[in-house]
């Protein structure tokens, strides 16, 4: 009988997909589904591009993969996870892989490592990007887990995973929840460029007064140099598009009210709990929540603007906004590696910065150009506290710092909103500032709650005794 | 044997203040600590203030209890309060009633109600601010719990809180963890308030050049204004006082590294969960965590600022920076109040937001003049979705705004980093934007995720062939 190099239950979209990639491979893959039409679909349209074993019940599933066992599951995150683990791994033997592909919360994933981890089975929380295509094509493959298991995975995953300049966008993150924790703060970066993509759209829109295929042309422009990236490149062709049934600007009649599905949330409450400051990523996660908020946008209409609102037209005005799109893409990145930075540490994984950069250049969402000059940063100094006092993107913002500020301040005075750009710049400038007035905050906590404060010139902690004579005192 | 109206334990300043309160308005009062030390002390110093029923043992103390009783304790949140409640709940009959007044997270209140309840035990998550002080002489008080526990002990907390125009800054919030809720936004918007101040201040002192003690002049004019609060009265006393030790302004000796203790944390985290932007709350948050990253602002320190880094000194920039903060500051206050007004709808508390502006007028941290204006926006229009709309507070960010936009203008061009101001602009002209951009970020989820889209002008949900040849179809 026929074995089975690894297994894949949930034939949904993905699952049916990264199946098939690893079928085109030359990977005999067994295909597992609760429901077993799509096992039998998946078979009847795809079982010619390589060696699929469907099998209709968990246990056959199971028995037709070869030793240690490859287990790949692809189901919902939340307890259709929880429901599938518990209904497989008592059919599995020590020194076998599970493998989740979803979307995992990372201290779901740790859980559930330690759990299978006391019966010798490997789980393996593997965060997967690019969507349906990159599943089938070639994702980016974040996978946490052990080491040892990443010895008798890692072949195939790279296999299957997108290539860049020949190397393969897949690497071991680190133990347990790495993956999944790496997949999230991608996902919160893939949230913050977004949103400085959608502001850089609205300025040039509604305050350079550009329509929708122009600024596709300025996209198409900037895609050919240091911002060429996925993102930019489809910007180009959403703005491009015309609606078939109006003959409108296809992005006039799309309704704007941005949806999400949570990992966006997640990195912002876990970059909150490590103590990381992520504003590009919240800012970008409200700005999608303002958007969907239509009872009260609708109740803010009559809300008074600026008095100056007429279309700002200006010579040099698109590359003044590519400047801040730049510049605020590198704070959004810096803060997000941070996060990764902060969870590593908190966790004891050890995660290389440079290599993470490196796997999310081809297959994922945020493949980018940009991405070789991150990996040439922590490969410089692997251990820099922040990727902006690397050389390149130091100079890189402050060559755009000035564009950077004024488009700022026109966005201001002509009521664009540019949430984005404005966290970025106020991080920026809060990092390099020599004083900052938190200094403030610390003696109005001491005087309202005796919360002490530090002194600049001394040791120790001091109180002062405001409602009395105020001397110092050190509690 | 004489008995106790209400019994304290957990006598650390916060507790014993509270106990002292009670019996300094003639309520007989039980206290009891774990270590007995501290009761003997209190009642040693503070016996003649009132009657104070000292107990050493959780026995002695809820035998000292009139029925119901009436216990409240005052001990660390967390794991020191369930093991607090662990102790004294056997000793209660059904009836019974314990009140947290610590700063605990809400879900805690709410598995704690819960499974009290099912013993007949009222448990009342109890929000108290106002500090040490305040719990001696008058605090804010927000009680979540049964409307049945209130009736019990609603005469007596408001006896024992502020009072304002004769009214008490206490009323029932709320069933279960409502409380605990209200009490933790309100500490959010203080973090939001006090990042506003902090602001205005570093642009007074950097912008305009002007000395701490000029600053504290400033401050002290505005207190008599619109925007007369106790934050705002203490930021005078701050700036105005001098070092002993140095002669130097006390401001600039303090160490400019913010700290925090999680509630404002918290209120980010359950604005993201309930889908609310809280963008002047999270920016407060990561200022603070920004402040405190001593490695990475050291690391940052020769990262290039603006071209044009002068002092700005210009006739009428106080007042300017006067209309950022008070326009700022309604917008922080109006997103602190969606949050309550979503918790409420969320968990069915059915929570008065008048109400909550009424009870934080005396005795907390944010009292201020500007609740009444709340108290009444809300009196016109309980279900308002956002204070912004209410025709005070259009009218004075109308009025305010040009100088609100001129200011963030200044600030980024100075390299001032305004974090609050700017996330407040971005939300008000974000609700008032007939188009956001988010139609743009739909299009790229469609593109890259199959994430659908709705439209303008049809109901239903769309998916745009990308791939293919871009017709539009219904999935």
């Amino acid at each position: 009988m026929e074995t089975a190099r690894i297994g894949v239950t949930g034939l949904a979209v993905m699952g049916r997909n990264l199946a098939r990639n690893l079928a085109r491979h030359g990977h005999p893959v067994a295909v597992h589904n609760r429901t077993s039409a799509r096992t039998r679909s998946l078979v009847d349209e795809f079982g010619h591009e390589g060696t699929f074993l469907p099998a209709d019940t968990p246990e056959k599933f199971v028995g037709s993969l070869e030793r240690p066992r490859r287990l790949v599951i692809m189901v919902k995150a939340g307890g259709p996870t929880d429901a599938v683990i518990d209904e497989f791994a008592p059919l599995l033997d020590p020194g076998d892989m599970i493998v989740d592909g979803g979307n995992a919360n990372f201290a779901d994933t740790r859980r559930r490592e330690s759990a299978l981890r006391e019966r010798g089975v490997h789980f393996v929380g593997t965060g997967i990007s690019g969507g349906e295509e990159g599943a089938l094509h070639g994702p980016s493959i974040m996978p946490g887990g052990s080491a040892a298991s990443y010895e008798a995975l890692g072949p195939l995953l790279e296999d299957i995973s997108a290539k860049v300049d020949g190397t393969p966008c897949c690497t071991h993150v680190g133990p347990d929840g790495a993956g999944h924790f790496v997949k999230m703060v991608h996902n919160g970066i893939e949230y913050a460029d977004m949103q400085l993509i959608a502001e850089s759209y609205d300025l040039l829109r509604h305050a350079a007064g550009l329509a929708p295929a122009e600024i596709a042309e300025v996209f198409r422009t900037w895609n050919t140099g240091r911002l060429g990236s996925y993102l930019i490149e489809i910007t180009a062709e959403v703005l491009a598009h015309t609606d078939a049934a109006t003959g409108r600007p296809f992005v006039d009649v799309v309704l704007d009210q941005a949806e999400q599905k949570g990992t966006g949330r997640w990195t912002v409450q876990t970059a909150l709990d490590l103590g990381v400051p992520v504003g590009g990523i919240a800012e970008a996660v409200f700005a999608r929540s303002v958007s969907g908020h239509a009872v009260l946008r609708e109740a803010s209409q009559n809300l008074p603007g600026p008095s100056r609102n007429d279309a700002f037209v200006s010579f040099g005005f698109p590359e003044a906004v590519e400047k801040a799109l730049y510049a605020s893409k590198i704070v959004a990145y810096a803060q997000g590696f941070h996060e990764i930075q902060a969870g590593s540490a908190e966790y004891g994984w050890n995660i290389d910065l440079g290599a993470m950069a490196t796997i999310w250049r081809g297959g994922c969402i945020i493949r980018a150009r940009f991405l070789d000059r991150i990996r040439a940063a922590y490969e410089a100094d692997p251990q820099t506290p922040t990727l902006l006092t690397d050389p390149h993107f130091t100079e890189a913002v402050g060559d755009a710092q000035d564009a950077w500020r004024e488009v700022i301040a026109i966005a201001a005075k002509l009521g664009i909103p540019v949430p984005g750009f404005s966290t970025a710049l106020a991080y920026y400038d809060s990092l390099r500032a020599p004083r900052l007035p938190a200094a403030l905050t610390q003696g109005q906590r001491d005087y309202f709650g005796a919360h002490t404060y530090r002194r600049v010139d001394r040791e120790g902690t001091f109180h002062t005794l405001w409602g009395a004579d105020r001397t110092e005192t050190t509690p």
